[in-house]
């Protein structure tokens, strides 16, 4: 698996990503690890995330990855500003996240960050967002149940909807048209939550704003592109199997096969 | 903290369960450990969960506890049979509660379990039932939503009705009136769940069978009991620490008072 793009996710949320990346980098291997035996992230501590992610970093160095990618919102808040681990390139979902948001919102400078309670509480869209024009509104909502619906399937659902004109109730009364899906399987969400803020919303989803940062590392040759006419792999590790995850995967990824998920040990 | 009972739950859920023990038993002392760290146990595989129990086991046994309880459905699923621990009197929730769950059904022989998809995907209740009466007719339904819908403090609330609705559907179809709640954080939905079954329905709930259990240990004289005068304590500890679980813990255990949390690394 030299040369490589390491992801990581705390569960299988982060295939959203992985399926983007693989589609737009059809020359590219990438190695895929979720967290599955210790999420959800999104309400744990950030000195337990931390820990965890630099188990997870290790793990995917020792794949000899080129480039590592967190694809877990909750884990980047806590990876914030580090550019390398151990001098590989890292990239988080935040900053791109954030600029891919200012530039979609244009004029309107009111953006909406949907995410965890982590990443909610950590303020990091926020601080970042601000940082990069202090003259933008952020409202940051923590849409717990998401990810459980999500992970059960309850999508295109009254449930669903009635949990998130709860949660949306103040952007959507706000006219608020720019919201970043701040958690890697909000984009499931995607048609549900159109349905709630109205067909016009811009939702900014970490796939493609890691896609587009991935291209500029590619492009200034901070990582080595893969040359074309290499047979790529695509492995997804987890570190721990059950048969609800297998079809989760197989959900998440669709149409884009995935080949049989590797339990690891961290 | 020698001669307190041990008590362990994948998160806070148990703390239905320290409850009940605390208000029967006001001069045993109790040391609950909630893996919080690592929740939710009900959609990881028998091998993690059972590591993780063994961890957690070995952790009360290092505070010198007389007896150990484990309250989760899901880690009690795969400890079935084992009495002991390294010689220390080892309750689950499987066994005392399918037996509650017969006498309470008497003739009818009908019995529901509610349960995390681990405790359903292992049959434990089922054969357990079965194995204490062939002829019961026994229906388990995994209701994945439940335990994060407490953990949202979404209760007596209309989204819960509706997610309990459809778990619920066949069992009020059949009109099946004696209930297992197979989860420790299902006792805070007793309200939304006779609202959907009937008032009617006997819901078995885990900590009134484990009270019946644990006096029936202190009666026969497998457990010392603790004598009168004594001044009991009660110590919380869990493997990671966010404001939410504070608060959800005060909200668990009223109207008992708790002291601090204690984060502890297993």
């Amino acid at each position: 698996m030299s040369g490589s793009i390491g992801i990581f996710d705390s569960g299988l949320g982060g295939l959203t990503v992985l399926k983007v990346l693989a589609e737009k980098f059809p020359q590219e291997s990438f190695c895929y690890l979720g967290d599955i035996a210790r999420l959800p992230y999104g309400n744990k501590s950030p000195e337990t995330i931390r820990k965890y992610g630099l188990q997870i970093l290790k793990f995917l160095k020792a794949q000899d990855v080129k480039a590592l990618i967190i694809a877990c919102n909750s884990a980047s808040t806590v990876f914030l500003g580090e550019e390398d681990f151990d001098g590989i390139p890292l990239l988080n979902v935040i900053v791109p996240g954030s600029r891919a948001a200012l530039a979609a919102a244009g004029r309107d400078k009111r953006i909406a960050v949907l995410g965890t309670s982590a990443t909610v509480r950590s303020g990091a869209y926020a601080t970042t967002l601000k940082g990069l024009d202090p003259l933008v509104e952020v409202i940051e909502t923590a849409c717990p149940l998401f990810v459980p619906l999500v992970e059960e399937g309850v999508v295109g659902d009254l449930i669903t909807e009635l949990v998130a004109l709860r949660y949306l109730q103040k952007i959507k009364q706000e006219n608020i048209k720019t919201v970043i899906l701040g958690c890697t399987h909000y984009p499931v969400l995607r048609g549900d939550l159109r349905k709630v803020l109205g067909p016009e919303v811009r939702l900014v989803e970490s796939g493609e704003v890691l896609a587009a940062e991935l291209r500029e590392l590619f492009q200034n040759g901070t990582v080595p592109a893969s040359s074309l006419g290499n047979t790529r792999q695509i492995r997804v590790c987890i570190t721990d199997l059950t048969d609800h995850f297998e079809r989760l995967a197989t959900q998440l990824m669709d149409p884009e096969p995935i080949g049989r998920l590797e339990k690891v040990v961290l």
